[in-house]
């Protein structure tokens, strides 16, 4: 049987800002990265999302983030890699009581925004996020960029980690995601996205953008939570792997 | 033997902000409250206080507070008993996730500034912070106000309380703290404020403002670590009950 | 001829959380109130909102309010008078430098959320907010609750005031909103909502909750930027108003 | 007669976090930077500050940074140049308005941490300050390092600029700051501080880390306002050049 796991950034209301329609999307996907606190999401937020995670069964990872509201954790910030271990030890930790006091486990990692990008392609900082992982809890599974330093840093650190591919990105000869400013990064029609994920998951292939084909392991596939066609995506992609006896089943799930 | 904890608001610096002198008078405690994030205390500011406190074999307690830096948390802001719940649990968490890494226990909780007051004497309140002690670690020791709804709500909610006293303030006769803007409210010199601790220890009693002698039964003596009396005041306590044979202890230690 | 100003809350945006449909309110108003920064609206979105209310010959105030994102300036907060006048010409001054590069004038000043209704009932709150417009330029309009302690503070101290009643809210026998717990207090009908509108305008009484007549006077309407019916609410009122002759003016002119 | 004005950071205290020794330092300044709220300086501390300021007849400059309470404004951020523009306008209006109710004027702008260094390298960015300084208000002074890309952007903006020098840093042969991790970047000899800025004032010139005697010339010294040696360092050098001859004059002022 072949599986994906479907992760979706999950949390990012604050206070009275609301962002996503969470509810809806909780049933298209097997994973949320819920945001905890720094770039988005409230302790009240917080809570909210993972009971409705819980109630959805779906897994529940942390979304940790630059601290920074006001630029919702997407642009470049400087820390020292200690620092950066801090942030990281200390937002899991404020998602870890929630999920306490809830009785459900804490099943992922997934760094969030400029860190994200930053720990896909910066060593040091991608083994401090691994270190932070594995100190914490050395059963978390991070997840990470495919291809991405910070895949190599949790596999060094010993933790279990998850190769993610965005659902509608295209993919460079050298298997990275294709820059933003050029053109073709992003895939808008709904169908070819979800054919290009098809072919990801089923024959770990992906056609880059200058035409080669190459090969691409996706543990897990991200999808948006916000935007006026996020539900359409969501369901299309879903119909998608359906039909191509593909099951959407958590990480670390067997 | 006579015991008795003191216990220390530490960790109180905010990124280029610093605040109190930790280090020093971690030599004189027995307990430290550890800001969480909200109202002081950066994630790099709390791992190295958690690092200090072990060091020096000083309990760790969080010391949770309304989410505004500028404040300080020491003025007043309107939330929900849910919300309240909620700022708890997740500062509680930040800070468990530092002691996880440590290899050391969290001890206890005690709220800080404002929240610490309104806890006090609002009910609803109380029983939201001893709720969320309860779920997260019923473990946990949860530090109030002598006297306090705060005291009453931990108890009710099953586990177990310290009971604080100030080793600077005076005592009305019904056994609340004098409040700041009366005259006599703080006690300015040292002699007279360890000797009315070391007689609240020994002998269960105080002499209040109004001159009439009360019951107080403290568990925790709550000093200040910054300002510039700080470490004197903190020597001279631990002398005067040094020599009156009272040993200072941890909280929930035999 | 008969006029009336209409008034919303704009700018209310912050990074990358989104909020109301500025575009488009634009269009039915004639003074907008623009956040400052403290609990909506950082400096992007204030110049934004500054160039679009300039092309849309929208008269521009601002929205000063207390310095929460994360509660968005409706939750109580404890601030001295002087700390409260020094939140009003800090956020006024940061508007008006915007103000100033594009060459518009600041016309007017409306507290936002719980600094207004603070500012609604508290003489010494209300004197700190007009004595803070006074100061920094006394030919700004104080927008303030109809019958209440900013509209007498913003008189006392030499100000013009505009008394400000809400499209959506109904009143008590003594001339102040119903309070939001109390059923009636909103009017969910659009023409309902424009009627009443009207009679103020065109009569200067309206039928309180209590269903007695009470005379109220209104320089201006306010209206909601943000909801699924903000926009066809925002034209009923108007055409409702046309329909009777009212010319929507902004305040200030003649 | 020679002359030389002499600026330092004020007001970069954050509520109940103090920093610095304004109220002493004052005295031996002619120009003091005031913190604009989003690095350090809430608007109570701004407005203290200028009626500090004002008391002593020193010079009033806005010290606009980025908006990072926690980083103190030190740490890189990712801002488009128009952010930052916005950024400017912003803070220097905040800072304007308490000077518009104390009835001063505004002198100076110079740009704080982070945002400085980026200045003082970065076209865009100095072209975009420059713009913001003169579109505010051409008649400001714009402080940048020596030789920086913030003096040329303000030149070519059309706004008065002023060459700043460091009491106690040494210099490049090409007459840049000797970066901060090379051994020599600071000048710990009081004496030996004042030395070298008495023969930049003087003789337009100064001894490079390498040895060569290089040209340099400032209109205004920068010194610290905090750290324990601070005031005498301030002391030290307004003694050297006093005794040299030297006059220290508010920047602008004949």
């Amino acid at each position: 049987m072949t599986t994906i796991d479907i992760n979706c950034d999950m949390g990012e209301s604050y206070g009275a800002f609301m962002v996503g329609e969470d509810e809806t999307i909780m049933n298209y996907i097997s994973s949320a990265n819920i945001a905890c606190g720094m770039h988005a999401g409230d302790p009240h937020v917080m809570e909210r999302t993972v009971r409705l995670a819980k109630k959805n069964r779906v897994g529940i990872g942390a979304h940790p983030g630059f601290p920074d509201i006001a630029g919702f954790g997407r642009r470049m910030m400087e820390f020292t890699e200690e620092e950066i271990y801090q942030l990281i030890i200390y937002q899991i930790g404020g998602l870890q009581a929630f999920c306490s006091v809830h009785d459900v486990t804490l099943k992922h990692v997934k760094p969030h925004g400029a860190l994200y990008n930053l720990a896909a392609r910066d060593e040091k900082v991608a083994d401090a996020i691994a270190r932070a992982v594995y100190d914490l809890d050395s059963n978390l599974i991070l997840i990470g960029l495919a291809n991405s330093a910070l895949l190599s840093a949790g596999i060094a650190a010993g933790i279990n980690v998850a190769s993610e591919v965005f659902a509608d990105r295209t993919f460079t000869a050298e298997g990275f995601l294709t820059p933003r400013n050029v053109k073709g990064a992003f895939i808008y029609d709904v169908k070819d996205a979800a054919e290009q994920m098809k072919r990801i998951v089923v024959d770990q292939k992906v056609k880059a953008i200058d035409g080669t084909i190459i090969d691409l392991k996706a543990d897990t596939i991200c999808i948006h939570g916000d935007g006026k066609h996020a539900v359409a995506f969501a369901e299309a992609l879903q119909t998608t792997l359906s039909n191509n006896g593909i099951t959407i089943k958590r990480l670390g799930e067997k």
